[in-house]
Order: C-alpha cells, then sequence, then structure tokens
C-alpha cells in the first residue's frame, strides 16, 4: 500500500508530464489524458485506467475522512497519488473552479474491427468532427442509446481533450471509440460483414423515416460546415435526409445525430420500447 | 436615403449603446440585441428589425462596390449606418474575430397565447434552460420540424444574447420566442385549448415511443442539471422518458430536445415523412 506523496513544485516531472496532457500533442505522446471531478473519475473503469491521481490541499482537508473509491484503489495497486497545493493543481486543470481531484488516464486502444458486437452491431461513425463539445455529446448520446461505439476518422477532434470529455459527461469511459487511419476502408470491411452504413446528408435520396434501420448499421455523421466528404458519402449503403419542413437550413451535428441515433433505436426496439 | 456616417470615438452615445447589447441588462433596457456577420444579419426579417447597422473600415473597404443588402435597405429606409475603425468594431463584438458587419435588432415582444397556429399547434415550451448554446440549438431544431415558437420561463437564459443567437444559426429570425412570467399559467391556458403537454422526464411513466404526439403538443423541457420542477412536471398530460438502454445517466437537454421534437415530427407528418 502505497501513501500519498506532496509535491509542491512546479518543476516536477510529473506535474509537467499531467500539465503537458492539456495539449493534443502531450496526450499523444503519452497515451494518457485527464479526468477532472469527482463525478468524472469515479466513471473510470476497466479498460480504462488511472494511472496517477492528483488532490489538492482544499480537497484533501475536504475529503480526508472519506477519500474516493479511485484514490484508495490507486493506493491499494501501488500507483502514484499526489497532494499538491491549490495554486499548483489549477496549473494542471482545464475547469476554472476545479473540485481538487484529476486523475491521468491510460488511453486503451480500441482496434476499429472489434468494435461491433452482437448480430444487430449499431455504431455511429464521425467523420472530421471538429467541435469537441459535439464530438462529446454525440458520444453520450451513443451511450444513452446503447450503441456499441464511436469510429472516428483520424481528422475528428480528440475525442480524450478535456472538453469532448466533459460533454461526454462520463460516456467516455462507457463506450469504446476508435480512431482508423483509413476511414473508408473500415467502413467498407463492416459492409462486408453485412452491416449497413447510412449517411446524414442534407439532400439525401431517401426520408430518414423510410429507412430501415433496424439491422447492423452505422451512422455516418461529416463535418459541421462541410457534411460528409464526397468519397465517404459515396460509399453509404444510404443517404438519409431529416426531414426539415421548417426554416433552418440544417440541424446542429449533435442534434442530427440524436435524430437519427434515436430513430435506428426506435426501428431496433420495435414493440419492446415501453421496456426502456 | 441618409448616407454612412462615420464613428471614431468610443465614448459616442450610439457606441456606448451598441456596447451595452453584450449585456443582459443593456438587452432588456434598450429591447435591442446585436445580431454579427454576413450570415446572421442577412437572415434578419420583419417583425425583427434592424434598427442602427455597423461596419468596420475593412469590411467597407472589401465591400464597399457590393454592399449587402441589409446596409443598403437601412439606409432607404433613413436608419443609422456607421463606420468604425476596426479596433473600435471590435469592442461593440463578441466574436474574437469578427466579419465587421453588426445590426442592433429591435426585439419583437411576442405574446405567449398568439403563437399556436392551426389545427394542430406544435410548441417547445423550456423552463429555465440555462446554456446559451443549448438554448439556441433548441430553438434551431424546433425551427427545422417546422414548430410554431418557443416558450420561455423566465428563469431561462436571454435566448437574445449573442452566444444563444449564434447557436441558433439564425432560427432565432425564423421563429417566435415568447418569454412568459407565467409559465405554468400559459401551459394551463393552452390545454384549455385542447393541446397536450408533454414533459422530457428521466423517470417519465411512459416511453417516448408509446406516446401518441400527433395532434396539438407542447414538448417542455427541463433545466440542464435539475430537470423540470415538481410544478410543472405535475402540470403536464404526460411526462415521457426518452428510452436508454445504455449506461449514461442521461441526454443533453438540446439532443433530448432534438429526439422528442422530432419524434413528435414522426407521428405528425404520417405517410407523408417522404415528401420532407
Amino acid at each position: 500500500m502505497k501513501s500519498i506523496q506532496t509535491v509542491t513544485s512546479a518543476s516536477n516531472p510529473r506535474i509537467r508530464l499531467l500539465k503537458s496532457l492539456q495539449t493534443v500533442k502531450g496526450r499523444r505522446e503519452s497515451g494518457l489524458f485527464p479526468a477532472e471531478g469527482l463525478r468524472l473519475t469515479s466513471e473510470i473503469r476497466t479498460p480504462w485506467e488511472a494511472e496517477t491521481v492528483v488532490l489538492s490541499d482544499s480537497f484533501w482537508e475536504e475529503y480526508r475522512e472519506r477519500l474516493p473509491q479511485i484514490v484508495t484503489d490507486a493506493l491499494a495497486q501501488g500507483k502514484d497519488v499526489l497532494q499538491v497545493p491549490d495554486t499548483l493543481f489549477q496549473t494542471i486543470c482545464e475547469t476554472q473552479h476545479p473540485q481538487g481531484i484529476l486523475a491521468a488516464v491510460r488511453r486503451p486502444e480500441f482496434r476499429p474491427e472489434n468494435i461491433a458486437r452482437g448480430e444487430r452491431p449499431f455504431l455511429i461513425a464521425l467523420e472530421n468532427v471538429q467541435d469537441p463539445g459535439n464530438a462529446g455529446t454525440i458520444l453520450r448520446t451513443a451511450d444513452a442509446a446503447g450503441a456499441d461505439g464511436v469510429l472516428l476518422s483520424k481528422g475528428c477532434v480528440d475525442i480524450y481533450s478535456p472538453k469532448a470529455v466533459r460533454a461526454s459527461m462520463g460516456s467516455v469511459f462507457h463506450i469504446p471509440a476508435a480512431y482508423t487511419d483509413d476511414f473508408p476502408g473500415t467502413l467498407r470491411r463492416l459492409q462486408a460483414d453485412g452491416i449497413r452504413v447510412f449517411a446524414a446528408y442534407l439532400d439525401g435520396s431517401r426520408s430518414l423515416y423510410d429507412a430501415d434501420l433496424s439491422g447492423g448499421s452505422v451512422i455516418l455523421i461529416g463535418n459541421e460546415g462541410n457534411g460528409l466528404s464526397a468519397g465517404v458519402a459515396a460509399l453509404a449503403d444510404e443517404r438519409i435526409r431529416i426531414p426539415q419542413p421548417g426554416r433552418a437550413e440544417s440541424l446542429n451535428a449533435s442534434a442530427a445525430a440524436a435524430v437519427i441515433i434515436y430513430e435506428a433505436l426506435r426501428q431496433r426496439l420495435g414493440g419492446e420500447a415501453h421496456a426502456y
């Protein structure tokens, strides 16, 4: 059983590493990402793993008699738990009023081909989605709807950025998110397994409500400003449009994703919807 | 026909008024709100009205030969069109890299009782929604789905704040948004007209997909953290839950709104969905 270590210097290498996790580069080089706050850190579970836990002095004062399980687990497993002054804690956080607990989490390397589950896989695939709030919100919606996971083209925002993790409200620890260098190739392999690819498309040839989304499905969502690339849209089995009888030109990317994901869920539940 | 006036002083009363529109207080006292950028200002139409249009020097240089219609209209109608130095323009804007055009828009006073239209009204009602991004996105979704309008409790965020206007992507100029001091009373009056009130509720007794949303409907969305107040939820004709077979505890407010609004649209369109 390890004990909590006190660190006070901003130049301590572990503090420098923790600080670097606020950048894409720091997260890529270390394979770690930061999770802040009591609620979020309580959601961490295998295959995600907290490598280091950091507490602020104020947090320690408030919680010393009832340390969260993530802290006791980390100590029992011989991992680093650091206690740092509040001002130093602030420098490793992105939020302005942190609760005083942060974990550096090892990011699992999900393989796109291993995400689809069961006889009727249900996947969401994002191409070049840029806004971390949208990416995190879509992950949360996919999680709520019980999707198998989310595929991301390498041009997507980092789903493990603090803003995306926060928008996911913990869903980042519930369902797998896998980046793929070969986005079209990954979609084609899923198609070869009998999974149908549905592209959300403003000028889609079929109304969402006329499409059959009840089988194995991938729902493709494109970039906020430009939609799906022509190559990826061409590859889809169906291009579906969300009916828009009003005057708005389009929907927000995460609202569009929610509408399609939930229409797929409605069809998949069939007569069992009342049970959920 | 007026001509464009040059203003260079930050202490000019009109500049001070424009600056004040970034605050709730300034917008409330003047009845005006700011709309920034070419796209957004091009969406302004009756009953919304641009009272003043401001151009930056750079914008004028770039667009002097092809002034946007909002500028020529304002001049023709004898309204103020101001040209200001770029640095001064920046001080009246919320965005960091403004395009150089901003309009101060007169906010119409919609009356809640006048918003419902036709035999099957379709309204969204927000209680204490706090995030401007959520409020603007819900307005955009309601607009896309062809809803009649949005009712807001007085505890909601200002739908005319720059962030909410931006998130609405112009929908703030497409459908009416009406604040009401007596939110429960307004809902009861709609019920007296035969309109059914559906409350989005995590523990709702009926699955969304078992509810009949095809008639005159109000969809109630509550605060991001606390949901609907007990009093308002009790008043609803039905409390509906969005099925969540996955592990997320809840959906983002604007994603939840999108799911319910579009399920209502699906039911309202019936066999005509293919036409939209």
